[in-house]
Formats: structure tokens, C-alpha cells, sequence
């Protein structure tokens, strides 16, 4: 009865209005060579259903999106790059002028060290070796912000040991929240319409069950809002 | 007024009827882990305009595809798959019962040695070495069936020495036609509507100029329907 009742008045309330938030979302992608790259599994719709619900809330949106192929949400100003250095550099600028910060994207953790500018060509050789050097940590460095530090939150997509892993992130990172998803159900996260999620920060867990990327966008930016407000 | 001619015979009196067609295309895709891969840019655009093409002119066509966000053409019955081995088999199987193969696809050339079951922890290491092995070459193998052998056209993407690399390839690969696009031109192939082709056989050279990928399909099959009916 609470929630809903205080749902009630944060939907009719626009109670988002004046706040600015940026959102990452979708896969970022790493070339190998002109042709070839390594990239993640994620449509971007958990990203893209955040913002559409976000500015329906009232906020002023900014969404950094890598490669989707999604119809950018109305109201909604869309950042599109291409690799998690070029995401890391559009999210740092935006996040010293938001007060909430969103990193929903599937960032490659590694880049090829070495790209090649023109098509390798196969070898005779079985096998290649292929070394990958460490992109910037893009929640980390907005949540390690010493001036207009943004109310930060991360995901965690996991396959094994969810929340403890999510949990750990959290505290490594110093985020305010994380939205942990167990992506080793093909039912949930990733390309799919629905997405169930377990919500923590530093002093409590909410679980919010399996429910279209919609509805679930609308309670974890409720959520958000309620933690934000109370800082 | 000649090739106009044909042209319109060709298209007129579905000349394609009771030839099998088995086309292959889009990128595949080598998981790294159960989140993260190693794919190549392709819409699937040509393969899918070749596809429709073929069966609007009464081919029996299975067209073979990638992950790609693409409808499938009328009449065509279409394989979806992901890895480069799932398309080597499943193009195997079937150009054994076709009389035409065109391998569109932009297969990757090497996979992952050691797929990791669970999503790969980020380590503290700066740099880690990704070990690729190769995959099975299809179009090669489809050109080298001993007992029917389809009509063999590959397709060579190349971002320099387009003619040379294609022309080495055909050799190499013993087919019989091969169709070399310049992708270092963002106007043209991956992701664009429009391509420009040179087909290049054993014999002789067409450059087909920049037009969309369903006019150019059209080009593509005439010239393999008078170099296939000539054989």
C-alpha cells in the first residue's frame, strides 16, 4: 500500500523534474582489425527502457548508447559510441553535470592492444595469439569523482554467484547502488523483453521479480529516486 | 541491349525454377565466455538481397544465416545459426543437394580455443593473451566436394589489393566465381543498402557499380545463371 501510494505521487508528480541523469547502455565493441571486433551480448533495452522512463518521469535524460539498433525514447538527448574508451570520455564529461549516474552498458573490460588498420589475413598457422590490454573502469571512475560526484549506479551481470559478486562490486567500486541480474537464464537480461533483478546497496536488498524491461525500469528509478532523495 | 535483353528473358520466364540455391549469410559469432565474443561486421544485407532475388526468380533457395535483424525473404526457407562450425556443417549438408552456392557469409576465420563456461572475472593483470584456432574454411570445402559439387561463388571483402586478394582466393579456393567488394569505403558494403562488386572468374572480369544490394543481386545471379548454364 506504501509503495504504491508513494508511486502514485512520483509518477503524478513528475517528482524527477530538474534532475539530470545520464544512462549508459548497449554493448560497446573493440575493433581487432577494419573488419572484425569482440563485443557482449546486450541489446541495450534495459538502458533504453531506463531513460524512456526516466524522462517520462520528468528528468532531463542523456543517454550514451554503444551499437543498437533501438529508436532513441522521446525527450531523450542519445550519445552514441562505439568503444568503452569513447564511452568512458562521453560519461566523465556528462556525470560531473548529473546528479545521477546510471552505467547500465555492457563495457568490454579489454581492448585488443594492438589494432590492426588493415584486414589481417589468414595465416598458415593454427592458431594466433591475440593480447588484450584493460579499457577504463567507467563506473568506478564516475563514482571516484571528487567534485559533482552523481548518485551512482552499476549493474551486474553474472552467471554464477550473483549477488556476491554484485556485492563486491559495489563496495570495490564505492557505487550508492547496484542492480545484480543472473544472465545465465536465457528467460532474463540480456536481448530478452524481461529482466528480473535484485537491487543492493551498502545497508539493504530488494528483490524485484520478472517483469518486462518497462515495469522494471519505472521501480528501480523509483527505487533510485527514494535512496537519492534521502542522502 | 543484349545483356537487357537476357535480362528481361531471365527475369521473365523464372529461369531459376528447379535450381536448388543455397546462400549463405550474415557474421558469425565465437563466444570468448558466455557474455563476451568475437564477431565481424555484417548485416547480412547482401546474402538476405541474393536470397530474395533468387527465389522471386523461381530458385528453390535455403538461405543460411548469422545473427542478423533481418526478415527472411518470401519463399525462402531459412537456417539460422551462430558459430562458423554450425555454418560449415549446416552448408555442407546442404550444397551437396544444390546445384548453386554462393557463401555470402562474413565467417570469422578463427574461434576461441578455450570457451570459458562462466562469465571471465576481470583479473588485476593489464594485459591478458586470447589464444584463436582456426575454422573449418566452408567455402573452400563446398568448392572441394568430390561427388556434387555445386556451382561455387565466393565473396572476398577487402580493404586493399581488393582484386589481387580475390583473385588469389578464387585460385586458392578453386571456385568458380568470385564477387571482391572494397569494405576500407563506408558507401559500400557491411551495414550500407548499396554495394559495387567486381565479379572475377577463371576467365574474365564485370564490375558491377555502386546501386543497391536488390539490383545488384539481380546482376549477381544473371552473370552466375549464364556462367552456371554455360558450364
Amino acid at each position: 500500500e506504501l509503495v504504491s501510494a508513494v508511486e502514485k505521487h512520483f509518477l503524478a508528480e513528475h517528482q524527477l523534474k530538474n534532475i539530470k541523469i545520464t544512462i549508459t547502455a548497449g554493448p560497446t565493441r573493440e575493433a581487432i582489425d577494419p573488419v572484425r571486433y569482440i563485443s557482449n551480448h546486450s541489446s541495450g533495452k534495459m538502458g533504453f527502457a531506463l531513460a524512456a522512463a526516466a524522462a517520462a518521469m520528468g528528468a532531463d535524460v542523456t543517454l550514451i548508447t554503444g551499437p543498437v539498433t533501438l529508436a532513441t525514447p522521446a525527450g531523450v538527448t542519445r550519445i552514441d559510441v562505439t568503444t568503452a574508451e569513447q564511452m568512458h570520455a562521453a560519461a566523465l564529461k556528462r556525470a560531473e553535470l548529473s546528479q545521477v549516474f546510471i552505467g547500465c552498458a555492457a563495457v568490454a573490460d579489454y581492448r585488443v592492444a594492438d589494432i590492426a588498420t588493415q584486414k589481417m589475413k589468414k595465416t598458415t598457422d593454427d592458431s594466433i595469439n591475440l593480447t588484450l590490454i584493460k579499457n577504463p573502469d567507467i563506473i568506478a571512475d564516475v563514482a571516484g569523482l571528487s567534485r559533482n560526484r552523481p548518485f551512482t549506479v552499476g549493474f551486474a551481470a553474472e552467471t554464477q554467484n550473483v549477488v556476491h559478486y554484485a556485492k563486491d562490486k559495489l563496495i570495490r567500486k564505492k557505487l550508492d547502488l547496484i542492480c545484480a541480474n543472473d544472465v545465465s537464464n536465457s528467460e532474463l537480461g540480456f536481448n530478452s523483453d524481461n529482466n528480473a533483478i535484485t537491487l543492493i546497496s551498502a545497508v539493504d536488498e530488494k528483490t524485484l521479480p520478472l517483469q518486462s524491461k518497462t515495469e522494471l525500469a519505472k521501480a528501480i528509478l523509483l527505487h533510485i529516486y527514494l535512496q537519492f532523495s534521502a542522502k
